[in-house]
C-alpha cells in the first residue's frame, strides 16, 4: 500500500535493525483517514472470503479492526489481555509471549462471540515474531471456526512470523513488508503486481 | 442517544448494582456501525470547539476515539498504560487507580504529540468513578493545552466520576446516562430537549 509505505518513510523511526517506530501515525498518536484507508484495503483483499467476524487483540489492533470491520460490514471481537471482570462466562485462551516486554501473557475471547460457522479474519499492527497472531489463530482454531487469513498493517520481513504461519497454511496480506531497515534506509518488499 | 440506549437494553447485562456489561456490542464483541455513529454523535456535541486532537486511553476508548476522529478529521492519541521500548521520549504522565482491578497504574502521553496551542476532546467508553478521566485531564493540562470537554459513551450517573470532572469546571456529554439499575431494569437520565 503506497500511501502507508510512503508514510513509514516520512514518519517511521527506526531506533534499531529490529524496531520501528511508527507512534506518529499508526500506535500512539493515530492518523484516522490513513486507518480507515488500512480497513479499506483488508477488506478489498479479502472481499470473496466472506467474512463474519474481524478479531484482532487490544489495544493496537483495535483501530485496524474498526476500520476492516466498517468496510467489510461485520462485527469484530478484540482480545483481552487480562481477563475483564465482566467476562465471567467461558473463553479460549492461548498464551503468548512478549519479546519486547519479555513476558508471557494469556489472551482470552468469551466463547460467546466466536461460532465454529463464523469466517474470521484477523487483523493486527505488526507482524514481526507472529507470537500474538500465532495465539490468536489457536483461540479461532479451538472456536471450530474458518479462518480465511491474517491481515497485517506492517510486516517486518526479517522476522520468523510469516515463516510460522504459513507453515500452517494461512493466507497472509501485509501492507507494508520491510525487508531490512537502517536508520539512514527502509527497504520494502514490492508486492506483486496483481496485488498492488 | 436513543440508538444506544436501545441497544443497552437489548444486549447490556446488568451483573450487580454498578457493573454494567456491554461487551456483545461496545467493549468486547463491538458494533461498528454504532461505533461510527457514536463518533459521529460526539463529533456533532463539540462541533464548535475547533477540536484539534482527540485522546483517550488503551485499549476500550480506541475505537471510540477512532470513530470521532473520523468525524471531526482530526488525529487522535491513546495513552498507554505501560512505558512502550518504543517511547523512548519525554512523556506526560499521570497515575490512575483501577477499582475494578484494585490497583494503580501510570498512564502516559508522549511529549511530541500534545501541545500547548492543541483543543483537546477527551473520549472514552465509561465515566463511572472517573479515575482514567481525571488522569487524561491531568495529562492535557500539563501540556498546557484547552481541554474543550469530555465525551463518554456511557455514564454511570450514580458514581462519583461527573462531580469530580464538572467541579474542574470540565464540560461532559454522556451518550447514555444512567441513573440505576438492577437485573431487571435500566433507567436512563432523558437528556434535555435541546441535546437530544
Amino acid at each position: 500500500m503506497k500511501e502507508l509505505q510512503e508514510r513509514i518513510i516520512r514518519d517511521g523511526k527506526v531506533l534499531s535493525a529490529s524496531v520501528l517506530k511508527v507512534d506518529a501515525f499508526l500506535n500512539h498518536q493515530v492518523d484516522p483517514q490513513l486507518t480507515m484507508n488500512i480497513g479499506k484495503r483488508f477488506a478489498e483483499l479479502f472481499a470473496d472470503e466472506k467474512v463474519t467476524k474481524v478479531v484482532t487483540i487490544e489495544a493496537s489492533g483495535i483501530h485496524f479492526a474498526l476500520a476492516t470491520s466498517v468496510a467489510l460490514g461485520v462485527p469484530f471481537i478484540y482480545a483481552k489481555k487480562k481477563k475483564a471482570v465482566t467476562l465471567t462466562e467461558e473463553v479460549y485462551s492461548a498464551p503468548v509471549h512478549s519479546f519486547t516486554r519479555q513476558e508471557t501473557y494469556q489472551i482470552s475471547v468469551s466463547k460467546q462471540y466466536l461460532q465454529a460457522e463464523d469466517r474470521v479474519l484477523i487483523v493486527d499492527d505488526f507482524l514481526a515474531t507472529g507470537a500474538a497472531l500465532v495465539g490468536l489463530t489457536q483461540i479461532v482454531k479451538d472456536a471450530g471456526a474458518h479462518l480465511v487469513g491474517i491481515g497485517a498493517v506492517i510486516e517486518k520481513s526479517f522476522q520468523e512470523g510469516r515463516g510460522l504461519l504459513e507453515k500452517e497454511g494461512i493466507r497472509i496480506e501485509s501492507l507494508a513488508r520491510i525487508e531490512s531497515m537502517s536508520p539512514e534506509h527502509i527497504h520494502f518488499i514490492e508486492p506483486a503486481a496483481t496485488r498492488v
